[in-house]
């Protein structure tokens, strides 16, 4: 079988094997064959194991060559002393496999001994391996899920244009459910663990031209082939936003890298002028990862023009914050200007204090907020808005995100909400992310993410210039 | 009268006056009334208004006079041009008022001049006076509840030993919240706006001997006596841990303190100077704030003795994210003892990584999280534990958090949560805040809170180091 080198069978499969499938209730099989089932996936279902004729109400098959039909993806729920042989007998039928177990080169000799011959197997056999000690795919456009947690547990994202490739399971698990918690969407999420075949490089490479994919957001331990990673993230980020943290980074989290997904991690410095040359945006940990899936995923997701920020709040400390915030990351608070300021105090009562942050204090109410972001909003003097919305006003009432949804319908640049708080606050939060807005619950990851907008921002500005001088010098 | 240099009567008040109250729903006034009838205060409480003969069922009083008994705190729930004139009459009887609105030197110079009133009154009469532009005092000693927002929309903390001493309303409201959907208590929170005549020198003041008070959180905007400051803030810190945040750093944040609070807020780098000298650990922003006030306040909050941190999580790639955010705090994810090491093996199976980060997998047990933390914490190798809970796993259990609270008990050292994820995590992160936990929803801010608390052992020791030189000097 000649190698795929196209990746593409993963994300629209027309059958997917079960290998080791189990009646046992709470087996990663059966989780993920339920999974499939209310993912609403289309494709043909087959168990295989040789001790079961059926399994959750689908026939089950003693091996992959009695099914009868060539297998798009197998998923092997199998300890990893078993995965090997299956594979070997299964690699005639199959294009891929997603090996979920762990026990290979994270753990020790002999586990690195076993990864090696499922590297062999891919490399001789054509087959594609991605994993082992993953989670796989869970994907919108062709509803496969292979994640093996309930999804009582663990919440899964609707559609959306945002791809996630995380070499942690648990990473790529955990952004999920905040994804799915907050009413953002996913294209592809691939927990791809220990590459020992398929990698992120190749992953990029699919992604670049995926059509249900606008922006990739990236987990990374390790990269072995580091001229490739550079060709291939270039290539994606010349056509979509990538932005990648690049975890492990010296000392004891460089050796939790090794122990985890048996990666060399590899020097820091490295990784941040790969990042660099290919224009990938770097996230500095867990919460610019979460922050800048969201800004990217939700549904009124808006590219920035630039770096001007009007802050607009009803809790002037918060306002404040936002503004220090803004200022370390180099995002400008620009000040209002005459005209708008003197729009503002006709509408506000005389004794305010009008500028940017604009603290409507707690006199504030829906119409307020949503007309001081039409006046604030009108004309070309900001790229995006912070609404920093406190619940305890008493004038705020269930209508203020779509009052302010409204509004920011006429002006199409990027509203990000920052809205800190308890229980109350949180309930409140599923207004705007119901309205399709990023949320966020702290001024620091509100402004993280505009600051992550302002850097695709630039970095497309550069991309343009670089082209135009491109075009000069060969016109 | 006398100059009320000490401003414990503000937290023990017997009397307690609203002028301005009103019958009207959703004033201010009422909803202070109703503050204080379900907060519990047991003093004694009485409307004043010449319109009203009872408001809210209290009898009402046409003046401050009329009641005739010496009261011990007014609020002032008037509109600026109202106040003066009012305290002005009522500075004969009463011992402190505390002044909500705004209007005042935050709002031009029409303001400005009414604030300069107030402070004129207050030194004349010697009545002191907290605000204006504030929230005022909520507090779980003496019961007062000045805050004017309802509490089904901010929930109101129950008692603990943290204090939270806030120039900016919103900051201590939208922190209340927080803590008090966490389950975390506060002593004493006071919002003092504008400063015109208490503040927050004379506020450390009276916190450094109060015995409810064990720890205090602070937001500033802006100092006037930087000497009187310090030198408060260092007795204070020497008693008990002192943490602050100086907002309005520069730029618009600096503008924005400007109209916020009317504060002048200076040149950042001299804040944090007079913060070093005076041994106040300095917070970033609003997380850091939130943060060393839930690793402060929470129940099973402990004093931290080193830098050495221990990592035990069932999500690999968040106990990478965590020992890179250790390092970037300068603190030591200390690799494993050998014999500890033996120890978790023979409890883990054969082909697990053990080492620090302890990564249990998806196959966790509340037990296993239960026995790691025995193990690694029994000997004297760390000096506080992060525990990463990933709820995905089928292994874990709602006993997983009494399970931890029972072993952390043996060792009494910090325990901190961090539990990231969806609505299935937020919701199981109650049994650990009702286990008395500190939680926090990201690597970032877990970390954050360990370093504050590592940061406070630091400073204890110079202190011990200090006064033993000078011991030995003068021995």
């Amino acid at each position: 079988m000649a190698s795929n080198a196209d990746l593409s069978f993963f994300f629209k499969p027309e059958s997917v094997a079960i290998i080791g499938a189990s009646e046992a209730s709470g087996k990663i099989s059966g989780i993920i064959m339920d999974s499939l089932a209310s993912s609403g996936f289309q494709g043909r279902i087959y168990p295989v194991n040789p001790k079961y004729s059926s399994v959750k109400g689908y026939e089950c098959y003693p091996s992959i060559g009695a099914i009868g039909e060539g297998i798009d993806v197998a998923i092997v729920a199998l300890p990893a002393g078993a995965v090997v042989a299956a594979l070997e007998e299964a690699a005639a039928h199959v294009a891929g496999a997603i090996v979920i177990g762990g026990g290979f080169s994270e753990a020790g000799e002999a586990g690195k001994a076993l990864e090696h011959e499922l590297k062999s197997l891919a490399a001789k056999t054509g087959m594609r391996i991605i994993g082992p000690n993953c989670m796989g795919i869970y994907d919108t456009a062709s509803r496969l899920d292979t994640f093996f947690i309930p999804p009582e547990r663990i919440k899964r994202p609707g559609p959306g244009g945002l791809s996630v490739v995380s070499q942690s399971g648990s990473f790529a698990v955990t952004a999920m459910d905040e994804l799915a918690s907050e009413s953002t969407g996913v294209a592809r999420v691939i927990s791809y663990g220990n590459s020992s075949d398929v990698n992120e490089s190749e992953l990029l490479e699919f992604l670049a031209d995926d059509e249900h994919t606008s922006a990739v957001a990236m987990y990374l331990e390790a990269v072995e082939d580091g001229q490739r990673f550079i060709k291939a993230a270039a290539r994606c980020a010349s056509k979509k936003p990538v932005m990648a943290i690049k975890a492990g980074r010296g000392g004891a989290g460089q050796r939790a890298a090794l122990s985890h997904t048996a990666s060399i991690a590899g020097r820091y410095e490295i990784y941040r002028a790969a990042f660099k040359k290919a224009g990938v945006i770097e996230l500095e940990g867990y919460e610019e990862f979460i922050a800048a899936c969201k800004v990217s995923g939700a549904r009124r997701a808006r590219p920035l023009g630039g770096k001007r920020v009007m802050i607009i709040t009803d809790g002037g400390g918060v306002g404040v914050a936002l503004a220090d915030e803004c200022a370390k990351h180099g995002l400008e608070v620009v000040p209002l200007k005459k005209e708008v300021e003197d729009g503002l105090r006709s509408m506000l009562p005389p004794y305010f204090a009008v500028g940017n942050p604009l603290d409507l204090t707690g006199s504030v109410t829906d119409e307020w907020f949503a007309s001081s972001l039409e006046k604030t909003m009108a004309g070309d003097d900001y790229d995006a808005v912070i609404i920093a919305a406190l619940w305890g006003p008493p004038g705020l009432t269930d209508g203020l995100a779509m009052g302010i949804a409204a509004r920011a319908d006429e002006f199409g640049k990027p509203v990000i909400i920052c809205s800190p708080g308890g229980e109350y606050t949180r309930d409140k939060s599923r207004l705007f992310t119901g309205a399709g807005f990023p949320v966020f619950s702290t001024p620091e990851s509100a402004v993280a993410a505009a600051s992550i907008l302002a850097k695709n921002a630039m970095l497309r500005e550069e991309r343009v210039r670089k082209s135009s001088r491109k075009e000069a010098r060969n016109g």
